[in-house]
């Protein structure tokens, strides 16, 4: 029987490419995708095309009351808008778009649903080279979430819990490369925090600017209409 | 203006009487109650009795997907039986009814919700004297939990959270003491983990067998229908 292995699937590139690593290592997959009242909520959509681009039998879609999140520009619910046009080479404080506890919070539903499947691995496609400087993306973040999962439940005594964060020290481009060395299809990926009515890219916030450089550095063309 | 604190508020003896602690030290009290299909959904209505005694103006009920939980004997879903009748003296292995990440989840809202707020305190009522032998009730998790919070959130690594536990080392009958001296009304307070359909407790589950016995140390009568 395949080791079974909760991976935090948001249908962005990162998720998708850690999702790749974990099918490539040949775990039984059950992706979790949470729904949080975000502008992008084509997200969700986008989850559940790359699941099915996988064969990922277990894909559970966690609706997580918007209320708790509303503080953020990534809410719709903010009032607040999502900043354009910034130098991403430049980490600046923490972001607008910086969403309370967001990760904290997946990751515990995650550590819930391990202790279910009697699992004790998680992926996370965090990842803190190019990234958006939330503090909830750093290895020391995903270390001490660990320390605490291990005393804090029964899975984590018994057996320890893996997380594993495959692409934390990597570049967006080195990220691109890696997915499509294992064959992702990026066209189904959605990596934009303020997508129009139709769900595509507005191709300046933060999201859409790392994208794109990521696609340059790596010299490949990105299959979605990003950049065009 | 008054400091801002989140309260985990399960309707439970202990998380009453932590209310209570928080309401005396003058904070303005945001509640948080989770639903989370357990069999003692019976607990939503009393938090919201405990909320209303004590004046409580922000109360939310969030609803947390059982699916996650469903392998625990407090959910309704898991087919297994709520143990009864047994000697609560000695502390054993993690019980059946240890539901998987329990507190890391609730944890978790209320550090994002505490970030919507501008709040940085947290109060709940974990006791690790006369509990169920669970391990998100132990001091050494509630202090690894603040410092992952204080590495991964913007709020922790700003102001730092103050997770409070005022009842983490005191006996059942030294939180009943404590309570009624703040004018506690523990007839509105609910402990079973399998009440009948009319809410009424059991009285041989480990949660009734604690809290009995925590009245008779106590010297007082319980105001409700356990023991009877």
């Amino acid at each position: 029987m395949r080791e079974k292995a909760v991976v935090l699937l948001s249908g962005g590139l990162d998720s998708t490419t850690c999702c790749a690593v974990a099918v490539n290592e040949g775990y039984e997959v059950y992706a979790l995708t949470f729904s949080y009242g975000q502008r992008h909520a084509v997200e969700v959509k986008q989850a559940e095309k790359v699941a099915a681009f996988f064969s990922i039998n277990h894909h559970s879609i966690i609706d997580v009351q918007a209320t708790v999140f509303s503080g953020s520009a990534l809410s719709g619910l903010s009032g607040k808008d999502v900043p354009k046009g910034r130098d991403v080479d430049i980490p600046a404080e923490i972001p607008e778009t910086y969403v309370p506890a967001r990760n904290i919070l997946f990751l515990s539903y995650a550590l819930a649903y391990c202790e279910k499947l009697g699992a004790r691995t998680i992926f996370i496609g965090v990842n803190a080279v190019d990234y958006s400087g939330y503090p909830d993306c750093r290895p020391e973040f995903i270390d001490l979430f660990r320390k605490m999962a291990d005393v804090g439940t029964k899975t984590g005594i018994e057996k320890g819990f893996d997380i594993r964060t495959p692409l934390i020290d990597l570049s967006k481009a080195d990220i691109i490369r890696l997915g499509i060395g294992l064959g992702v299809d990026y066209s189904i990926t959605h990596s934009c925090y303020d997508p129009d009515e139709n769900g595509r890219p507005c191709g300046t916030c933060d999201s859409c600017s790392i994208r794109k450089k990521g696609f340059i550095d790596a010299g490949i063309t990105d299959p979605t209409m990003y950049g065009s």
